[in-house]
């Protein structure tokens, strides 16, 4: 038997108490008492999203949600800024194209964030740009670009500011209405500690009011159907009620935490884990503006990173993720966003090093685990 | 305590082997482990749908398949016949018309089925259309439409045949191989005995062929793209894994049984629920071409639907669906689909016994369980 540990940027850990609450008996969609948890449920996501507006939740993935975003909000023709720097970058921009949106495309080294001078010149060069399509944390190189400073320069115009949150709402504070963010999205299977199959997106008022003027065919994504069924504690199409059940539960779960407990667990972990991988002369992917979803880390040289991601998943039990596009093979992304804890994080480190001794990369055990560990005690209780 | 019972046309109740896989742990979607899920869970669908083709797993509802057949297989333009008798024969035309395909309208009464001349000569009068769309069980009037001797007339023609088997496959034999049906949708929260969140569609050959020269914008719905990547056991998107393990549980449950007995006592409950419902002298909403899903009954004068719905599911704990569209507080439907029992019919016609009586009907209770029974007997082992 080998203990099974996911430890990846997603899909997450889902606690026992929301696995529980996934195996409850389903209910019928269409009753007061659907309509009952569909309104808590909404409540709690408000908060968490930081506004006072619609959160609607769907069942699709979290690129189904990008997807809505884009043919609510944007008509064919609309020229929209794409900050690109990772797949989910890429993302934005393959969906741009699709709904033949013109696309200023501002490329960003994979590691990078994007700096805000970049968007200001671009938003200053195309002054007829309707959007600015971003990720919150770019999952794929775990970074996050500046959205607080972006969302200044988007509020005082006439452009959207479309947020992919969905390694980000639930892994630090991002206050939709106080930032001014025009559209968030995020998915079930990562902060929120839930399984894959349901996406949450938020539109602040001007992207309602822009929704109502884009003519673009959609059905199934339609947001302004959505809001109409959702605003009556009911939804358009079925409901993924099962994971409804799960997420009133891991929204339950953070709210006894506390949200602001919530964003700093996930801080004070990337933090320890950023510590343990240089204490361990390994490079970060992500040195300068790292996400507190996730530590990407490039595979030294004369390690195979596939075998290497590969055995610690058969034969050590610990599913990290890999890297995705031309970083496929070089490096290893260690999660620690959602059902996360100081323990994991030192699991974690552990099996990174343990992995890299077995392929022969001169390790010293216990020494990213301790680097660690030094920043773990700060959270000790007295 | 009021013991809440499911018995409506979907979702449907969610055996406890079905609910103990959706509370597994999440593993991640990038692996070996997932894939043979994946691929084990492909081959039984395979099987259901009874075709040699690939049945893809989207994660949505089933109205997200239906768009995804739209989108994939008919460009602006292309005129499509619709066979609208309910609901969700209006959802293929609000599909068909959002996608700026022309509309053959075939409007039948809600209760009847379509009549196969009416098909054939819709496709004489317009030797340019370039589909049939309709339900292969229409779940809000419980009727059955001709599926196979439709696709009689497709398959010779250059017409794709697509069929809504939301609440069909599973309940009855589709053999969509067969019988020539070009494009064959269902949801998890039917026969498939899971929560809603995920929906299979299958194409047949030409209806690839032709998804090649579609030209409509897609991306979450892109079918070839999805084509691509669940041939090898992956998916375009992040899947919904807990459903896929229930999957898995839910057809190893219909395997066991075996899929001609899981149709034998779809149409035994369902013949059974009939004879019940005609027994207490009440109308039923499809008496010539009923679906073995679902039976529809109209109220009988005198009593209030919705209150007579909402009594019996609030406070006698069974959860019948209403009538949608114009047959609101008009009917009640019994749904006998997915994992559902010779008790659960009975339970069923008792519920109504007692919820009519109650509201001042006359009922001879017990009169339509016993005419219920005479049907069930049948399938009792020596």
């Amino acid at each position: 038997m080998i203990k099974q540990l996911l430890l990846a940027p997603g899909p997450t850990p889902v606690p026992a108490r929301v696995r529980a609450a996934l195996a409850r008996p389903v209910i019928h969609h269409r009753t007061p008492q659907f309509g009952e948890l569909f309104g808590r449920t909404r409540e709690a996501l408000r908060e968490l999203f930081g506004t006072d507006g619609d959160v609607l939740m769907l069942s699709s993935s979290g690129s189904g949600a990008m997807e809505s975003a884009i043919v609510n909000c944007f008509a064919p023709g609309d020229k929209v800024v794409v900050i690109n720097g990772g797949k989910f970058g890429e993302r934005w921009l393959e969906l741009a194209k699709m709904y033949s949106l013109e696309v200023v495309e501002i490329a960003v080294d994979w590691g990078s964030a994007v700096r805000v001078e970049q968007v200001e010149q671009a938003l200053k060069d195309h002054p007829d740009a309707r959007g600015v399509l971003v990720q919150g944390s770019e999952t794929s190189t775990t970074t996050c670009h500046p959205i607080e400073d972006i969302a200044k320069l988007t509020r005082e115009r006439d452009v959207l500011l479309a947020v992919d949150g969905i390694t980000a709402v639930g892994v630090y504070d991002v206050p939709m209405d106080r930032w001014g963010i025009d559209i968030l999205v995020t998915g079930s299977q990562k902060a929120l500690m839930l399984p894959p199959g349901l996406a949450c997106i938020a539109l602040s008022e001007r992207a309602w009011e822009r929704a109502k003027s884009v003519c673009q065919p959609r059905y199934y994504f339609d947001l302004a159907r959505e809001r109409k069924s959702q605003a009556g504690n009911s939804t358009a199409y079925t409901p993924a009620i099962s994971l409804i059940f799960g997420l009133e539960e891991a929204l339950s779960m953070m709210k006894e935490e506390g949200f602001p407990q919530v964003f700093a667990r996930h801080e004070r972990n990337a933090r320890a884990t950023r510590a343990g991988v240089e204490a361990l002369g390994l490079e970060l992917l992500s040195p300068n503006d790292p996400s507190p979803a996730a530590t990407g880390l490039y595979v030294p040289e004369g390690v195979d990173g596939k075998k290497l991601h590969g055995y610690l998943r058969d034969k050590m039990g610990v599913a990290f993720a890999g890297g995705q596009g031309h970083l496929k093979g070089k490096i290893v992304r260690l999660g620690h966003l959602g059902y996360i804890g100081a323990f994991d994080v030192i699991t974690s480190l552990s099996a990174l090093e343990m992995g890299l001794r077995h392929f022969g990369h001169k390790v010293e055990l216990g020494r990213g685990v301790g680097a660690a560990q030094e920043i773990l005690m700060s959270a000790l209780p007295d």
